[in-house]
């Protein structure tokens, strides 16, 4: 048995124009698996802000993971980014699946204009190009459900003693939803993603544990 | 044994700041392969003009292929492309293997403007999405050595009876490429690619065999 | 009074997406401007390629001209671009203004795979690199009509004796297009496309003139 | 006399590969300017970030306007770029004029992780839009001297009484710029983005006067 916690991995329903979504499967293929003592939790969140951070809330209750990777799905680009920053507001493009297009919106009233991610992102991304997986660390993870979920979670735990480091990475678009599209759009195959699932799980597992 | 005639596929050396090739690594994969009847034969080209149109005529000639498959790295772009013409200019932005650098001149003196594959380029496109593979049909293949191995060949085989089918495929930036770089280009995993190849390979073998 | 002959100067109207079309407004703007010695006839032509290569095939019987400089609009390029080679191939992804969708159809039945632009490209890029015009020559006009109009035209003027010289000029959407849509597209001012214009007058008139 | 108040807009140096920089041609132009009844100073500032923050300071101190415009080159970009955001981070990717290459140092130790932009970006983008300019709202500045700029700027005002209105604005390479390189950047004429810039004094000109 894992004595070494848990790490939390999110992953988001389907949304939009996209009848996939490669963050919901790579935390599904994650979940239960033990990295460096740590036990993973995979799980899918909605894409609606109340009802995502509702459910992050419970899963950080039931969990209490001493790290949290919310993953997304980030149509466009090329590499897996490893976001910085998560900003206090939401300005979406497209509605959420509860068909609310934000229009500026904060994301907590009254919270500070951003949070950085706790993840170690510099050892996180040298894992990844080590092993030729490409990369890069991003500081804007949008205005949209990704962004609220990065911002709300760091804004949850601001008070918690000790925290859970708390993080985002986005990630392409699979190639058979460029295929199905008519878009030039890049993709990556799911199976690398998960790969780099596996090498940022090792690398969060082997920062100290905070003290409880 | 097979008896339904050789296609022969070819990839490139290597070139320029690269550090692989992936068309180098597919031709290699697919070599010695039966597929619906028909032999493979792969073999990898130097990034030379004369050399590489040498090679080919050598491999025309020991092989005698009932159709032609080249491959070839585009950095850049994000899918599969099938390339529909080949035009008669060289002109490089970076220099070849053996440090020529074409400014405009044709590849085959006095030979037509272009010529067009003669692949069966709808059919490979429709097999490789429907696999969701992310692939399109492309108007130019640039004017370095690719462009110019597809013209060469179209224009060497053009008094055949009958000649074989020639076509060019262009593959995306391996994940490593990428990597190892400091850029946001697309890149496409080998395996994908692979597949891609074995899919075009179905298709190809499938046309109906030219009489001798 | 010029004596220096004719350079005939075609333009679209707007189309598909498009209220607007930057070609139009160049052409427009040139028409009647005498370039060293040279009388400009700037038109504007459907985009229908039947009625297109009517109205060229009109125009070049009533002006008579030396040289012939098609533009046309090319969304989401950055630079002018000077194309090098039109395709005997038409292959719209999406229709023209009459409702038609070309399929794969030939621009000419029977005729060659492709015609070179005659036009001083070298020349011409070297013109507006040194006025500070982002600009190269490109080797694809695509597959709607600005293509069909650069190989028709080299087709209808190939047994000509002398034949004008004939060319295609792409331009990028102008920033009014980009701001009115919700792209990140490119844009042009239309003062330096018509500038660009001049530029490319300029060299084309200052070659020698075909003996009649 | 102008009795609005002033409002100071500054440029950078030219930097890095770029022998211009149209942030500094922009802040020249409108130096000097009055904008309904606001007196307008345009400055250029170094790049390198203990300089410009001290000079900002200067300006800040002589001018004491009502609301700050930095102004800054993004490379690559084709749409102005109001930014929303300001992060505590420098990570540069090429070295400062003075050859300095920050690695992930913050702008203030111990500052908050991001300020967001006081001007009304809003009304900006709206009027920008309206005359057919493209631009859009920005939630990342990048983490070079312009991101730093925002960020200290904001930073600087923070407990000042009432504090100026500060934001950064983002300009595309000029089209010079890209004829110079070998790129296929984006660009947009000069003459545009002075408009541009007239169109943004003028809304933040209409602003309420802060209380004194």
């Amino acid at each position: 048995m894992s004595d070494g916690g848990a790490i939390l991995v999110t992953g988001f329903e389907p949304f939009g124009p996209h009848a996939a979504n490669p963050s919901e499967q790579v935390a599904k293929a994650v979940d239960g698996r033990v990295v460096t003592g740590c036990t993973v939790r995979g799980a899918v969140i909605p894409v609606e802000h109340v009802n995502a951070r509702a459910a992050v809330a419970a899963l950080l209750e039931e969990v209490r993971p001493r790290a949290v990777i919310h993953l997304g799905l980030a149509g466009g680009r090329a590499r897996i980014a490893l976001e910085r920053v998560g900003v206090n507001v939401m300005e979406y493009s497209i509605p959420d699946n509860a068909g609310f297009k934000a229009a500026g919106e904060p994301c907590a009233p009254g919270g500070p204009a951003a949070y950085f991610s706790t993840l170690p992102l510099e050892a996180m991304l040298a894992a990844l190009l080590a092993e030729g997986i490409p990369a890069y660390i991003s500081h804007t993870a949008g205005t949209y459900l990704c962004n609220h979920t990065l911002y709300s979670t760091l804004h949850a735990v601001r008070n918690a003693a000790p925290p859970p480091r708390v993080g985002f990475v986005h990630l392409p678009l699979l190639p058979a939803m460029v295929a199905a599209s008519a878009t030039d759009d890049p993709s990556m195959d799911l199976t690398l993603m998960v790969h780099a699932l596996e090498l940022i799980l090792t690398v969060v597992a082997a920062e100290p544990h905070p003290a409880r």
